[in-house]
This record gives C-alpha cells, sequence and structure tokens, in this order.
C-alpha cells in the first residue's frame, strides 16, 4: 500500500477520452460487460455524470432522451422522486444491518400480492442470483439435474448460462439441453432427450437475443410449456429479468394466461437500485429453503424501499399501460419515418421493449449509422439490442426523439 | 395482479415476533442465509429499525453494541458521515446510468493504488460474484480446469462452493480438489491430483470456518502456496472477502508478503453498499476481458462513490490498526472475564475478527447462554461465526461491551 493519499477531487481533464485513457490503465479492456460501448460506433459516450426523468448527462455536457434506461432498471425514470425520497428515508435509518428492517416483509408481502403464481419471495442482487437460484432450487425440489434452455437466449453471466466460453468447463453445462424459442418441436426432442431427469425449463419471457429481431412468446408455445412441466413434474421457470414489470406487473406471460413455477426478476424491481427477486409457488417453498442463497447486502435495506415505492408507484400509475403507449408513439413514428426516407425497418418485441433492424443491414452499417447521428441530435439509441421505455417518457419527449431519429434516416439514407 | 392497492403504511405491530409471523408465510424459512436467526438461541432480534456507528436498534426499541457489522460490511461505522455524504452527492447526480460516472476511474485506480498485487480491477455486487470470477479468469488465463478449496472454507453461495448441497450436482464441483488449511503435505497431495490441469488455489485469508476456532494462515503455508503456483503456473486466489479492508489495506496476506495472483473482495470495500471488486496482475489482464461477468447494477455509482469514501477514510485514519486495537481491548476483556469466573474459553482469529468459544461446549449451551445474556444487557455478540469491529468502536463502547459479557459469563456460571 502506498502512504501517499490521493487527493479528493478527480483529475482535471474529465472528459469521455479522458476518462477512458484513464480506464484502460486500470480495467480489463476498458469495462467489463455489457455497458462497455467497445461494440458500438464511434459517437456513444462510456461514461455519464447525472439522470434526470428520461435524459442522461454525458460528461462532455451532451444531454440525451434516453432509450436504454440503463439497459432496463430505470422504469419510473432517472432519479424518480417517490423512489428516491423512500430510499433516502429508509437511508437515514439504515440499510445493511445484522437483519433485515420491516421493509423486507411488506416488499415480500406486495411481491406475492402483485404477482399471482407467487406463493413467496426471496431476494437477491442479480438477475443472475435469481436465474441460479432457480436453477438450484428446481433441482432441489426435483432431485433431478435437467435444465431446457433456448438456444440464444441470455439468462446471466456465470459459467452455466455465459454468453462467453471463456474459463468454462464442459461440466459446467453438462445438464444444460437447448431447444429452439417458440418450437415446440424442438423442446419436445429437449425433453425427451433428459428422460426422467428433467429438472426444470428456462425460457426468458420474451425472446430478446442481442443482434436478433425480437420474438413474442407464441401462447401456444406457452401452453405447450406449461403442459410439458405438469407432466413431467419439472419447473417452468420465467425468466423475467429483462422484461420484469414493465410488460404486465403480475408477471410478463399474465397476458398469456401461462403461469411460471418459480420466476427471477432483477433490473426494474426497484428503479436502478440493486435488488433481484425469485418468486415461486408453495410447491417450490421447501426447496427453496434448502438451497443456500444469499450475500453479504441481500438484507441491505434501501433497495428494498426503492422497490416498494418502484412496484407501488408503477401499480398507482398502470405504469406497464403509460410505457406501451409511449413505445407504440415511438414505433409508429419510426415507421413513419421509414416510409418517408424509403428504407424499410422492422420494430419487434413488446413496444415497451422495442428494436428497430433496418432491412438489408448485414454489417449494421446502417443501424451504426442511425444510431450515432441520433445520438447527436440528442436521442440514445441502440442499433442492436432491444431498448425500454420507460414511465418517464412523456408525448413530447417521444417527439423530440422522433427528431432525432429522423437526422438518423437521413444519415443512412445519404450512405 | 390484484388490482387492490396496499396501503402506504407498515402494519401497526411491527414487534419482532409480528414481522417473523408475517414473513414466514411469504418468505421460505422466514428469511434466507446467513442472516436469518433461526438456528441461533432465542433472544436474537431478526429485524432492524436503525444503526449508527457501532450501535443497532431492533423493531423492538432495544439498541446493542454490535459486534457483528452486518457480518462484515460496516467497517467504519453505521451511516458514516463522510460515506453517506459522499454517496449522497453521487446519488444526486445519477446512480444506475447507461455507463459509468468518472468515479469508477477514481475507485479502480485507488483500489491499484493501495492494493499491491493490484494491476487492475473489476467490479461487480456479491462476494460470490467476485470469487466465481477468479475461479473463471483463472481457468481462462490457464487454460486449465482444477482448482482447489480449503476443506470447509465458504467461498460463497452458488452450486461450485455453497455450503449446501441441495440443488448441486456432482458436476458443479467436478473440478474442485479440497486440501486442508495450512496444511503442506495435504496441499501438495491436492496439486498432485490435479497434475497438469491446475488452474488455481483459492484460499481465504484467514481460516474462518463456521462454528469452528479460527486460524491465522501460517507464513511458510502461505510462502509454500505462492511457490506451488510459481511452478505450476496456477493463479494465487486469495479470497479476501471477509477479511478485505479489515487487517491491511493492501491485501490480509501482505503481513505475510504473500501477494496472490487474484483477490476477491466484498464486504466491507463501501461501508455497507453493495459491492465487490476482483483485483489482478498483468498476466490475469486478457482473461479477465474474456470472461463475461457482469450485471445489471456493477456500473452502480452511488456504491462506487461510497467504496471510494471508504478507502479513502480507512487509509487517513489507519483504520485496521484502530480496529485491531479495539478488538484487542476487547479480547483482553474477555479473557479477564474468563479467569475471573474460571470458565476457559479460547479466543482466535484477528483482534478485528475475533472469536470466543467455551472449552468443552459441545452443544454450545455456554456460548449461547453467554450470548443471550449479553444481547439483553445490549451487546451483540455471535457464539460461533466469527465477529467483527468497525472504526466506530471507541474504548468506552469496549469496556460497556464488556459489562454486557460480564453478565453473559454471570449467566454461564449460573448454568
Amino acid at each position: 500500500m502506498s502512504q501517499a493519499l490521493r487527493p479528493e477531487a478527480p483529475a482535471v481533464d474529465s472528459s469521455d477520452a479522458a476518462l477512458r485513457a484513464r480506464a484502460r490503465a486500470v480495467i480489463p479492456g476498458g469495462l467489463w460487460g455489457h455497458l462497455n460501448v467497445a461494440k458500438l460506433p464511434e459517437g456513444y459516450p462510456q461514461y455519464f455524470t447525472s439522470a434526470e426523468g428520461c435524459r442522461l448527462r454525458d460528461t462532455d455536457g451532451r444531454e440525451y432522451i434516453d432509450f436504454m434506461c440503463s439497459w432496463g432498471p430505470i422504469v419510473l425514470g432517472h432519479r424518480h422522486p417517490v423512489v428516491e425520497a423512500a430510499a433516502r428515508r429508509q437511508a437515514e435509518q439504515g440499510d445493511c444491518m445484522n437483519g433485515p428492517a420491516p421493509v423486507l416483509v411488506e416488499l415480500a408481502e406486495l411481491l406475492v400480492d402483485t404477482i399471482p403464481h407467487a406463493d413467496w419471495a426471496l431476494l437477491a442482487k442479480n438477475g443472475t442470483d435469481a436465474t441460479t437460484a432457480c436453477v438450484t432450487i428446481a433441482r432441489a425440489a426435483t432431485g433431478r439435474r435437467k435444465v431446457l434452455v433456448a438456444r440464444g437466449s441470455y439468462h446471466g453471466a456465470v459459467p452455466w448460462c455465459s454468453p462467453s466460453l471463456a474459463g468454462v468447463t464442459a461440466e459446467d453445462r453438462a445438464h444444460i439441453l437447448t431447444f429452439d424459442y417458440n418450437d415446440i418441436a424442438s423442446l419436445e426432442a429437449a425433453a425427451e432427450a433428459a428422460k426422467d431427469d428433467l429438472a426444470a425449463v428456462i425460457i426468458t419471457a420474451v425472446r430478446h437475443d442481442y443482434a436478433a429481431h425480437q420474438d413474442l412468446a407464441r401462447p401456444d408455445f406457452a401452453r405447450h410449456l406449461r403442459e410439458l412441466c405438469d407432466a413431467t413434474g419439472a419447473a417452468l421457470i420465467l425468466d423475467d429479468v429483462r422484461a420484469g414489470f414493465r410488460i404486465d406487473l403480475g408477471g410478463s406471460w399474465e397476458p398469456l394466461g401461462v403461469r411460471p413455477d418459480l420466476s427471477a426478476f432483477s433490473k426494474a424491481i426497484a428503479n436502478g437500485y440493486a435488488l433481484a427477486a425469485v418468486t415461486g409457488r408453495d410447491r417450490f417453498r421447501e426447496a427453496a429453503t434448502q438451497v443456500y442463497t444469499t450475500g453479504s447486502f441481500w438484507c441491505g435495506a434501501v433497495p428494498m424501499a426503492a422497490a416498494l415505492a418502484t412496484i407501488t408507484e408503477l401499480r398507482r400509475i398502470n405504469g406497464p399501460a403509460r410505457m406501451k403507449a409511449m413505445g407504440e408513439r415511438l414505433r409508429a413514428g419510426l415507421d413513419a419515418l421509414s416510409r418517408q426516407y424509403r428504407l424499410p425497418v422492422r420494430q419487434t418485441g413488446p413496444a415497451q421493449m422495442p428494436l428497430m433492424i433496418f432491412d438489408n443491414d448485414p454489417d449494421w452499417a446502417k443501424g451504426d449509422a442511425f444510431c450515432v447521428a441520433a445520438l447527436r441530435h440528442g436521442a440514445y439509441f441502440h442499433p442492436r439490442h432491444n431498448m425500454f421505455l420507460s414511465c418517464a417518457h412523456a408525448e413530447a419527449d417521444i417527439d423530440r426523439a422522433l427528431e432525432a431519429a429522423e437526422a438518423g434516416f437521413r444519415a443512412v439514407a445519404r450512405g
């Protein structure tokens, strides 16, 4: 340890470029994970100084209307006053203590009250914590090992499910079998291969794989999945980490009338505070007590207070309907621009989680040019990952973003 | 989803007993993980309303001098004003955005500056995130699979390392080999069994297994471990999640003169805010970029601001020395009481992480009686898990806690 104390003030040059240069020295690859903009075209800022509502400000002072919402967590808008007030009230009492605060009980009761399949809830910090706990609980409850996963679906960033195979051993995935999303025949084939060792099927609420059009779950496929699990005793695990609290507050497959046995939630659950949840049916309650799942901060009260406020507010204002309406306004505007500029696009996914991909754009040149131009005009879109609406997006914000999008279409039209 | 909104106010009866009864209905086993007091004797509160400095208050209004510090995270004291101010300043700007805030770079630079072996750092949320990332990075870097783990050591709560085998498959641990802490012969035997497939040895900074006396790492053992890794090319991973920032700010094996290749930190890094870190040598930098490790909240700026303030303050006041002095004062006082009451005990571990176990107490009856009586007199001790000092413990707090401890010894003496 060097004994010299560092000055408290940050370095003078805090531009994005200067921060990236400093980061490259002390962080592998400049940044870990999904927020690293290395794979995005030049023009995306890496660092941000502030955020409010549906607006973000980067370190060079540029402001953007935000359509990533921190890749999902921000569902009411950045720094939402109701959530911030609830979090601050709890922080003024205590956060990480030797046990939970009473807010834990209120939150667990609210989750059970809000989510029809949920007889119980347990909390964690990461979406990966929740999906991993679901799989482990399913194995403990069934005494079986095989887990069916849709090819290409993202369920987290640990060896059993990571999109990278670096450091992953064959054994980490020894009991993972794959099927194709929305394809009953491939699901049946995978279930058959699992024989009497089928512990669970885990599936994202929407097919929202990276760099591909989204697919909503087909109702007949979802029902078939439910029937398969009922017939075999396997757990139907809904990975609602990304879609949860945007499509339906009761769980994203409620509109389909298909209820899972276990669900994994995170991202939007607390409007940006670090929290995840597993919810489950009574049949899995005993297994959930046997599985040891915990973390140093999992009883932290402030994120729970934020979640209580977030979900209560989402119910009060019917957040999913509001986000859907604004998402549809954005989608209609983009479609009109696409026609106007004769640049065909395909828009997929729930309106609350939009994705627009240009036709005939194999190397993403159009999508990248669109996004870079839109960024310059003040809208933060993503060319190949689904985007997110929040309840802070109002009509005027969408209309303003469509002006930026028009600059994007113009840039693509120019070639 | 029920459309009825829940009232915002909590239920009228928020006593510990009432909260536990409500929790049993909606949380498996009443609470997940290590903070569940079900395995502790009656008298331990499960819920807390507030905390300040080294004091905690439960929901029935009782106050305790806290010797668990939330099982490690609280290192400066609950709600430390410097940390809270830094966190609030950042929260007023932005927390969970589309990329990190500049504070990430400052924190990564501070970690590299503070921890001699660290050429780089990456951040996460849980200790388990950090230990799992270390193992995965070691495998990616070496192209090998076997990992040596000390029998009984805790490295996290996921299948490869969880203390419970519920839901764990044989394959989850196919490449884990065990040795005995501080035992060179068993380490050598395990390394030999790994042959040329040895990716890493992971070891806690102190042997702090549950319900057992602690053991400090023997210097010759630590040196041997370093030599083994140097000779084989395996990564020496120091799991400093529990001991980190209490023994030495440069890493808990700095006093031994043994530096790891990779370290996992969490708990005390941000005084209770959810954060973890992996630090590593340059040799592992490229592998750390290949392994995909991320989470929805891993770029959250508020916990980083809290960590920056925590580590800066720990350096300024030499936190480890202060905690050591107070831990030694506690230890001396407990030893004096033990002699006075003729009740032999054994105290083990670093003074900053004390543990006192009564001699001839196979069923923990003495330890439990001691702790329950001390609790009634206002000190929160643990009978069988190592405890934690914080920098908020002053001499008067230790002396006050020793009065509660005397009540504990009296209770044991009464039988």
